[in-house]
């Protein structure tokens, strides 16, 4: 491709709404534009990343078996009102009405649509397991759309349903899958983890989500050098809470005037954190839930949501609360508290004589014990774990990182099957629901995720399968006819081989230079001041020396260092490196 | 492929909705499945042409340099406020609102959003001309979709749009991507027409369709052997309206009871339909609209809207006519008629002594006169045309052939570069408004269209390129182990050549035999009693009697076969044949 004819515009400005470095890095690239919040096109050079990324997903997917099919963005209301989600999914969902006055949505995911699509067509054991993928947009309607492809309203997604008649059927598809995320993250060329998930609102047993690694990714990860790794959401630890020694004393109620959060409570009441109970309430599909927490720690909502099933969990707003229970939110407390599920954390089952709210304006109980002063219903682990506690499986200390989610696989079960009605007749011949799998992939986001982790001050350094060229070839002039006839006749032997951009724009070498980084083009082949020694000069992307080739004799040696240095390139042992400086 | 594990569900029973073949054969051959009305699932056989479609279309997009990029489906109402389309477009435009109350679109087409891209980033003369394309989802909230694929609400296109600095340059890439076009329907394999077609919604000057042939098409195309060929909504012809020798005769009002229709006058007063005046009334953006023309011929509202460059004009309704104009629709007439603009078709130019509607119920008026009894404001071609019509070209009569269309192209001129101030930075130093292009491609559509004119009674007759599966192995019985073991072997060794489906169910040959032909595979390697002589029987799909080849000393015989009658198949030519039966 001839950049003079190429539409790449760059820009040298940090756009206004670019908070992190591969938002930045893809708009000053010239790779997307922003049309709408969290809507973006894709402009040449961004679409040929994506359609790389695409191949090699897609591959992956057909070297697993499992047939591409594509199915509607716009899907009928009634599938979602049948599975129960057309109201569980909250304001994400992109709603919208046809002329005929009928709903439809922009489809978030595809759960509902592929179980309607098999039911009644998919019907014996004897065509199991099958699974089948597609490569289509979705939309989100995310409240902040932000960090460019990483969290956009419109985006694109491959995902994959397997039907199964067996539990071990779905964990050998749920494996197969597993290990084709694997092999996919690999021919892209980053570094990744692969950790335990919490399901959300897909739901099902198992999850597991691909992250790729970036300083700045959106997850946290909590993993130990023993193998264990698991999302912030997800991840447990081997915190012990020793058996308190006190003895019981009186529960009191003493005045704490506009003394509400826990910081101020321990300072007022001069306690530690570890004496306070905190207490939170949420409201979901059936009622009231009163969450309770040693102090120092943070609630994790999504082992909440995950406890109860319901997705639909959530904090109860100040006003809500204050009319509910007739008590401000810094007073909630559980005692005395009526018509809530009260779920304690396993932090504070051994606790005695601790503070909580009083169920008063400016009161607090202090010495309040279980079972005496209130009653639990449930103990479970709804606690956020921080690095430095012991790994769940070995115990030693658990590290954290950053990244940034790619894929994600769940084991369904039959939620869907059942709810939707989609069975077939097993071998003993009756009908039985589907036992199903979903595996999702974020393309576009893809895009993003590798830019975070893959570049340095000058630009993005992308891997070479999913490069929107090999190489680029840069005369510093136009105007000197030995240069740029070298370049076109280069130009003309490479394109055959390579993806290839020829720089033919009469600007400075510097300004060449300069977007060949940002872009992020593996190679440069310079024609400069050494060709009237016949030596064009080669660099990688990252390296900060050029290697001189004599063509005097023709090009083969020049062939020969150009595939070497590709087969050398790997950004991510770079980007490593200037990372520890 | 192995048939057994390939999620193709073939129907028996022909669908309730189909009214044309194409809709009948894709449904019950297993390529698609209806998801709501006009909304549909490619199901992994429909996936696999339709990708081998879209891949033909990228490519000539690639040939001439057209670039392709990725536009979001979502639009904001803001670009679609500026060029006036926000309203103009009408209701087959769906819209929606996000969770911030915001308008959006699901694009119906991509001018508006194209042009804001480009603007401000594409900015000399001396990046010019350019082309850029994409592939992706379009909506229109058709009244009423029917014919599966073919008029869908939710539907695949290629869209490409060009810029320009001149109208010769606009001139040389319309030229290129017409080449393009017919090299995509002779790659595709179909029988074609390219005719002059309007520009409708989209506008501009200059516009062709590109047609494929079918029995059943939508289209209705008038073309003569000398090169002449228009759709009717275009197409115009040398009809002569000779001049009258009668005297103008008193005008009078007369009696016509319950008499509306123009057979109704034409009985009830006993003269010719070519003696009457029919008075049709439209509502557009700037008022009301009387078209005129000669009773026996039909009113084109296209050429109609085209002259008033008003998409928006349609036919007024008989209640708002009631109370704009204190008459019934069918009494409506040029004689005494206010606030309207009289537009003539020529065909009425030379009329005399005529009959039109009275404005009073149950009156028309007898012996009218142009001029005398009322003025026209203007004269224009508004007629549709009819076969036996003399050539616009060459005067020989017109013929008239029904037609799918696949491709538009369009010549947009300034119409969107104004209205959204794209400007370029022309070589004289001055901005300037961009001549643009418009090519579209219906890729689902395609799907159709392809099936529309190549099927016979027993199914689809695939043409090579885009057939889902190049030849189709048949045991005819699994249970013989020599006949699967053989069709094993030649599965392995064909699978790396050719797209291969591999029979592998246990069911009975008739049965597979009959999924073959409707699923539409060009080639059936069968591997029946013959084998007891070492022989296979190898069958185009629309042969009566098979090839029989011996495979004992090995395959090299079957593969010169099955090339040469692949290169030999041609389902044009076959579907040709049956249509002269």
């Amino acid at each position: 491709m001839r950049m003079s004819k190429y539409y790449a515009p760059t820009l040298k400005e940090v756009p206004n709404d670019a908070e992190i470095k591969s938002h930045e890095l893809l708009i000053r690239g010239g790779f997307i534009r922003k049309t709408a919040s969290g809507v973006y096109t894709y402009l040449p050079l961004g679409n040929k990343v994506l359609k790389k990324i695409e191949r090699i997903v897609r591959e992956e997917m057909e070297n697993i078996e499992s047939q591409e099919i594509l199915m509607p963005i716009i899907q009928p209301a009634e599938i979602w009102q049948e599975s129960g989600r057309w109201d569980d999914y909250g304001p994400e969902m992109m709603k919208l009405k046809d002329r005929h006055n009928r709903d439809f949505t922009l489809g978030p995911t595809h759960e509902e649509m592929i179980t309607t699509i098999v039911k009644n067509e998919l019907r014996s054991y004897k065509q199991l397991p099958i699974s089948l993928f597609q490569i289509a947009n979705k939309y989100r309607d995310e409240i902040r759309p932000r960090f460019g492809v990483l969290r956009a309203r419109e985006f694109i997604m491959k995902d994959a349903y397997s039907f199964h008649d067996s539990e071990e059927s779905l964990d050998e598809t749920y494996k197969a899958f597993y290990k084709a995320y694997e092999k996919i993250l690999e021919r892209l060329g980053v570094d990744y983890l692969v950790v335990e998930a919490d399901t959300g609102a897909i739901g099902g047993s198992d999850s597991h989500e691909f992250q790729v690694k970036a300083e700045y990714g959106e997850s946290t990860i909590y993993y130990c050098d023993c193998g264990y790794s698991a999302t912030d959401e997800k991840a447990v630890s081997n915190v012990i809470f020793e058996e308190s020694n006190e003895t019981e004393q009186e529960m009191k109620k003493v005045d704490t005037p506009d003394v509400k959060t826990i910081e101020d409570v321990a300072n007022f009441l001069n306690v530690d954190k570890t004496k306070i109970v905190k207490s939170l309430l949420f409201k979901g599909r059936e009622g009231w839930v009163l969450a309770l927490i040693r102090g120092d720690y943070e609630l994790n909502t999504s082992k909440l949501k995950a406890y109860f099933g319901d997705q639909t969990l959530s904090m109860g707003e100040p006003e809500e609360i204050k009319n509910e229970f007739g008590v401000e939110i810094g007073f909630i407390g559980p005692v005395g508290i009526k018509n809530v599920k009260i779920v304690a954390d396993y932090s504070i089952k051994n606790m005695k004589n601790f503070v909580v709210g009083g169920m008063e304006k400016d009161k607090h109980y202090v010495n309040v014990n279980i079972n005496r002063d209130f009653k639990i219903d449930v103990y479970t682990d709804i606690r956020m774990v921080s690095k430095g506690e012991p790994c769940p499986k070995c115990g030693k200390p658990l590290k954290e990182i950053k990244g940034i989610e790619v894929g994600q696989v769940f084991k369904l079960g039959t939620k869907y099957s059942e709810k939707l009605h989609a069975y077939y007749t097993a071998e003993d011949g009756k009908q039985k629901p589907f036992i199903m799998g979903c595996y999702g992939w974020g393309v576009s986001r893809t895009l993003g995720a590798i830019v975070e982790q893959l570049h340095d001050d000058y630009g993005i350094i992308w891997p070479r399968n999913i490069a929107p060229f090999e190489l680029v070839i840069i005369p510093v002039s136009m105007k000197q006819k030995e240069l740029s006839d070298k370049a076109e006749e280069l130009y003309k032997l490479l394109k055959g081989k390579y993806d290839v951009l020829y720089d033919d724009r009469d600007a400075s070498p510097g300004f060449k230079f300069k977007d060949a980084d940002l872009i992020g083009i593996p190679l440069k082949i310079i024609l400069g001041k050494k060709m009237k020694e016949g030596k064009v000069e080669v660099k990688l992307r990252y390296e900060r020396n050029s290697e001189e080739v004599d063509i005097t004799e023709g090009f083969e040696e020049l062939l020969k260092i150009i595939e070497k240095k590709l087969n050398e390139y790997d950004p991510k042992i770079y980007v490593k490196s200037i990372d520890k400086e």
